[in-house]
């Protein structure tokens, strides 16, 4: 392969379709931003979004801003959005509660729907929050339940007709492995199970298509690659043909018919509200609205082939430029087995992180040795990553990573280890 | 009793130990806020903290602020702060999800801790939410649950050795009318019950007590009195006695002793934490700080007698100014049983309530027929209450309310009905 050069990623950076969209963030000079897949960067308008809903809604508004300024209709306005991204009907999405929450709606959900079998399908080594909720929400259910844990490679050998729903995650949090939703969801309905899909790591970053694979529920964050601040809320989505046949156990009175005519007894709201539980934080769900608005300008395929333009070309480099230095790619090879993440193992991948970081280039760490670099195409430029590899080169060749602790700690102490370590 | 003048009030207003505190508000000139009890008038500071986690700790902080900022650790740090105000320890309360989310982690680890019980108790006239979430949970855990509902005055009567829990909203969002916590609680334990109170419209107007009274779970929001911005996280309180002796549900990854040690299975972290779930949204839950902030000046014993004093005054004012108009006080004649809201029945309550807000008195309205005034003392002056009921007295002497549409509606048009009823 032809050794890639500084001028080649200019050039390319040129003619990135996508380029101006890197002027709808803030972004501190100098620094490379490889941690997109974990909080988004800020968008622009995000302070005077703040602002807004802050100042104008809240402060002057008052009580009257839940009808004057949309509040109440916000997870349904900010739903449509999120549905244009994921392959969804408008009326299919609403965006409230953490994903955890709502991941605990939606499988709740899905085993209504097969109440005769008590088998759900996990990845073993998915996002802990997701086998931990399905835990906790089987053990409360009933003690017949029991998990079937499979490996990527196994998992369609592992379903079978004895499991309710197959909840996985469209991008797996570590290696960026990029699961087949297709064929996945195709072999779950074949034995008559459900197909729960967890998008945390997939939408914002390449095409999903969740009606076109027929998934019946599906969950997600806000705060990566959609860039609607820290701690965003989430979204759920139910395919319309679930809609009114089941009865997720959250009944708060968000979800409630006629919320305002404060009867005694719970009446699903019909559709997709039903999803709603209570009152949800404005300030943070109006935020969301602005990460959602660049996307509107963005075609999915052109951000899809760039994200696996900037992650190829990372992989490269680091292949052509440190390849003496003991990175071991744990992402897939094949870019259309890959999201929009590129992972390493190495035995030093702390201190390196460290190093990284402090240097101005934010990707993370995941014990016990893989570091982390997230690839958001709307503000991410190819000299970021030639750039990146650049200083990446010059650490190892310098060993100034050792000056860093290898000591890796969760600790909360400021400066610890924890700081390159919160938050998938 | 001698009428009332309004240099009467200007001079409690001299008098009044709580006066600096209306200084913490932005409250426009002329607005008189009688809606504090369902949104919270906006601190000063809350769009410097807005600004400061926008744009300093997501915009250029990043990922980092998660520990550099201390966003994980908010949930704790507010339930300290809220413990202060509720009459618990700090490590009993964190700050997290919403009212109806938290009620049922609460009730969940209630019920197991009386599994051979099958009867919750819950008032039927209560916040609609409450009694939802209990129905969804119990349809959820067992056909064997039932729930037994009572009015206030026939609660006590009604726990029996048959109740698993009672759950209960300390102060009634419609009459105001303030239970009995203690002697409640009291019953509640005396026949082995568990006590879950909703502090929703309690908390920070009055004392709570929730230790001295020995509640087992309370729940509440922080955008009523608490004055945490719209829609802004609820808390959850679970008596330290209670910690590791139950697991609510809902077992996100927030609440895992080791979140990232990224552990297959789920191990609750000891104490509080377990009631956590998922992520947070950071900006709301970073602007609860603002409105808690306040409180550390405040006497709670000097901010309840406030706003005793200002709820007597309106009930005396209107039952001087406005005998004649046919507004029958359903709230308690007795403050000791009142909270802090004033609510009169009036047959002509909707288009009254309406040309009250067109003049810049601010309440709401419950349909068929309540109009509401809540009573935030940390920044209401009896001359508000005075002019409040001088502009009341005028609309109904003029009979400009006739002037209102007098169909209630619960549509979302722009200007309808809507504008008057949302969100208690």
């Amino acid at each position: 392969m032809k050794m890639i050069a500084r001028q080649d990623c200019q050039t390319l950076d040129q003619q990135d379709q996508l380029a101006a969209s890197r002027d709808e963030f803030s972004i501190a000079d100098g620094l490379i931003y490889l941690d997109g897949n974990s909080l988004g960067a800020m968008p622009r308008q995000a302070l005077s979004q703040a602002y807004q809903t802050v100042e104008q809604q809240w402060g002057l508004g008052l009580i009257q801003s839940w009808n004057d300024a949309g509040w109440f209709d916000l997870p349904y306005k900010l739903g449509d959005s999120v549905a244009g991204l994921i392959g969804a009907a408008p009326s299919e999405v609403v965006v409230t509660d953490s994903t955890s929450v709502n991941l605990y709606k939606a499988l709740a959900a899905a085993l209504q729907l097969r109440p005769d079998r008590k088998v759900v399908l996990l990845e073993s080594s998915n996002f802990p929050t997701n086998n931990y909720i399905t835990q906790g929400l089987l053990a409360q259910l009933n003690p017949d339940y029991t998990i079937r844990y499979a490996e990527a490679d196994g998992i369609e050998a592992a379903i079978n007709d004895e499991v309710a729903a197959v909840c996985l995650t469209q991008v797996h949090y570590r290696t960026g492995r990029l699961l087949d939703m297709a064929s996945i969801t195709e072999k779950t309905h074949c034995v008559g199970a459900i197909s729960i899909w967890d998008l945390c790591h997939s939408a914002g970053a390449l095409e999903v298509e969740l009606n076109a694979c027929g998934v019946d529920f599906a969950i997600g964050c806000t705060y990566k690659y959609l860039n609607g601040g820290p701690g965003s809320p989430a979204y759920i989505f139910m395919a319309s043909r679930h809609h009114n046949q089941v009865q997720q156990p959250l009944t708060g009175w968000w979800g409630h018919a006629e919320p305002f005519a404060f009867e005694r007894d719970y009446r699903p709201t019909p559709g997709i509200g039903q999803m709603l539980s209570g009152t949800q934080p404005i300030v943070s769900l109006a935020l969301v609205n602005v990460g959602l608005e660049i996307f509107k300008q963005v075609d999915l395929s052109v951000l899809r082939s760039k994200s696996i333009a900037l992650g190829q070309l990372l992989i490269d480099l680091v292949e052509q430029r440190c390849s003496s230095y003991g990175f071991d790619l744990i992402s897939p090879e094949n870019a259309e087995q890959r999201g929009s993440h590129v992972s390493f193992a190495h035995e030093n991948g702390y201190p390196i992180m460290k190093a990284l970081i402090n240097a101005g280039v934010v990707g993370d760490f995941r014990a016990p040795d893989t570091v982390r670099f997230g690839i958001a195409p709307l503000y991410l430029r190819y000299t970021d990553i030639w750039d990146a590899v650049e200083i990446l080169s010059q650490i190892m060749a310098t060993g100034t990573w050792q000056n860093e602790t290898s000591e890796y700690s969760d600790s909360p102490d400021p400066g610890s280890g924890r700081q390159v370590t919160r938050v998938t």
